[in-house]
């Protein structure tokens, strides 16, 4: 039906249409269906009782508060818990250097409209997340891309992208989305210097750091380069990082946060106070209410457990149903890894026969901003326990024989 | 000191900077200042014990739900309670006619980002909603402007305004943020006549509708235009409809609500996606919770009592303590009211000493996308109880009359 809005589309929205991976996420409500396709953290991890025992305490103590308008900036205990919290995997800021967000994809979205003009180019890696892609196209940003293997960003093609002249380059160093990987500490450094070489800074995006489960921790991109530059113990670097409480607490609370040199966070605040006034007060004192007290380093390691198990699983599973030809990464963290068929194959031709076959992922096509990867498809390890984790390796392997067999030349 | 970010800001941040009204909150947290500058609701009617009950409930029955990921519409029964309590005020649509944004400004920044390119004119209300504005600049928004008096916007600066070719008109119909004024159901009819002639759309702006405190019900300016478009009981009118629970609920949740034709709920959901993924889930099966069976048709009558028990408050002091020249408008609902000094008078100019005097306004220069309105000023009357409002009025009273005997000419 005809609207009077239809011819008044702003010309951004040719740029955006409606995610693949928005409408494979619609699948996981058919219980039938095995989803390695969201990026779900297991539920059964949430913290139940103590969200419970927070709201409670919250609304008693301090619920005219909790419930009113807030400061854009966000809760400053929260900000203040995620300053000390902070210091603890080396970034040594302060609350004036935090900007509480309703999720990372608004950080992306903040962050593309202090920076990006129409038509910059941003270096990013290819596969790269892809809600970033969907946060910065509708500013015009164009993407330079960086190839991926298992330490992450391969150098020579950093160099390359640099002399382009991009806004800035987005990194996701620990256990990567799509692909699982990490950026070796080696990559760290080259990084780093490159950048500051070149004059062009970083967004580090860090989802998924402290959910390692081999492995000895890296220092986070942020902390190499604060090393050269710190100026009177305040942070003035060539890095914004983000990281989020999605994956280590919850993410229907929408919980996310920015650091960045206090002007940065300036520009930021003032953005998103037309953006969307504050985040939630009440998430923003209820998740306060239940991280101090240390409750989420214990946390964290309920999580690191379980999902351990499960990329076990479905390294395992992998390793028993996949036929030849067929090769994945091993993450040593996060949610994530990455299976890459033979050439020629097309995993995104071969979605709907997946889903006939009751199970789900993220053809690889969709994370590489400027095309490529049809043969690649991302598996998300952390929703679903061992048993459906076997039951749909196993449906997938029996669905790409059959795509071997077929692809392969009749004598 | 200097970062490498520094020089590489977007363009559009020129057009940005922390507003008035922003700054002006802060001075809130001074408990000496008796503040009328905020848009604060009463904490002392937040619903607290319901609050209490529905978290409770959610997070026993259905924890792992509403901590989880959801989908970026919102949460369907939340959408349903909508649409059925939309149909009581005259609006006849179902879920598929909603989308639920975090809070109201989000709704404002993405109508802007779906509809706005850089350069486009929007016909706009002088004085209008700040927050308006502040979403709408940074997309390159231009205003044409209407002038408003006791009965809204003035009809003859309509038609001229949409001479112009604006992308839409924006209107605040019910107890209009800054003025307390609506617009007449006479003015209600032309502006729906003359916007369907020239073949603009509208966006309607109603956070207010439901706290009226005097009068009889005015229909919205969707259901008036919808009178003369439905077709087949699907709403595909030329009115973009928002509300919001911040002000018959608490704004803390950050919880508000579009209606549009589905087509336009599509594209909004599209940029809401790389906006913020989704708006908390836990938020919304709270406020679902806190909402159904009716206990918000009781709620807001307790706080339209508090309401006009204070609006009362204000205009009586108003009238005992304000010197001759000095009017103010009589909002039949409602946060606000709007002073207008005599001509010469600058706000602005006077708010130091306002603040010295411990008490705050927001002067009405803020409100005027396009300048003016420098002896105007809002002041709220929902977030002082009476005692404090005739405290604060009193001040006012006493700095106004200075500033009135200053102003006069000496013989």
């Amino acid at each position: 039906m005809q609207t009077p809005w239809d011819h008044r589309y702003a010309q951004r929205m040719h740029r955006m249409k409606a995610s693949a991976i928005r409408e494979l996420l619609k699948l996981v409500e058919d219980p039938e269906i095995i989803s390695f396709a969201g990026g779900l953290p297991a539920p059964e991890v949430f913290p139940i009782k103590e969200f419970q025992a927070a709201c409670n305490k919250v609304l008693v103590e301090n619920g005219a508060m909790a419930l009113q308008y807030g400061s854009t900036e966000g809760y400053t205990p929260l900000r203040e818990m995620i300053a000390r919290h902070s210091s603890r995997i080396g970034i040594e800021i302060t609350a004036e250097n935090v900007l509480i967000t309703s999720g990372s994809q608004q950080a992306l979205d903040l962050i593309g409209k202090v920076f990006i003009n129409h038509g910059d180019r941003l270096c990013v890696e290819s596969p790269t997340y892809l809600g970033a892609l969907q946060a910065w196209s509708p500013y015009g940003a164009e993407y330079v891309t960086v190839r991926t293997d298992d330490d992450g960003m391969i150098p020579e093609d950093i160099e390359q992208a640099l002399r382009t002249g991009p806004k800035f380059i987005y990194v996701l160093p620990n256990f990567q989305n799509p692909m699982g990987v990490s950026l070796s500490l080696e990559r760290r450094n080259y990084l780093v210097g490159i950048a500051d070489r070149y004059g062009v800074p970083i967004v580090e995006d860090d989802p998924y750091g402290q959910l390692r489960f081999e492995g000895e921790d890296l220092p986070p991109v942020e902390v190499i380069d604060a090393r050269m530059r710190v100026q009177n113990g305040h942070y003035t670097g060539n890095v914004i990082y983000m990281s989020t409480f999605s994956k280590i607490l919850a993410p229907g609370l929408r919980l996310a946060w920015v650091i960045a040199p206090p002007e940065v966070i300036r520009k930021l605040t003032i953005v998103k106070q037309g953006t969307d006034l504050h985040t939630a007060t009440f998430n923003q004192v209820v998740a306060y209410e239940v991280g101090r007290g240390g409750f989420l380093d214990e946390h964290v390691k309920v999580i690191r457990a379980v999902y351990r198990e499960r990329r076990d699983a479905m390294l395992e599973s992998l390793e028993e149903n996949m036929p030849e030809g067929v090769s994945w990464t091993h993450p040593h963290g996060g949610l994530f890894l990455w299976v890459k068929l033979p050439e020629g194959c097309n995993s995104t031709e071969m979605f709907p026969a997946a889903v006939k076959n009751k199970v789900a992922y993220v053809p690889g096509e969709s994370f590489h901003p400027n095309g490529g990867g049809f043969n690649t498809m991302r598996l998300n390890f952390s929703y679903c326990n061992p048993e459906k984790i076997n039951e749909g390796i196993a449906r997938l392997g029996v669905m790409f024989k059959e795509e071997l067999r077929r692809m392969q030349p009749v004598f």
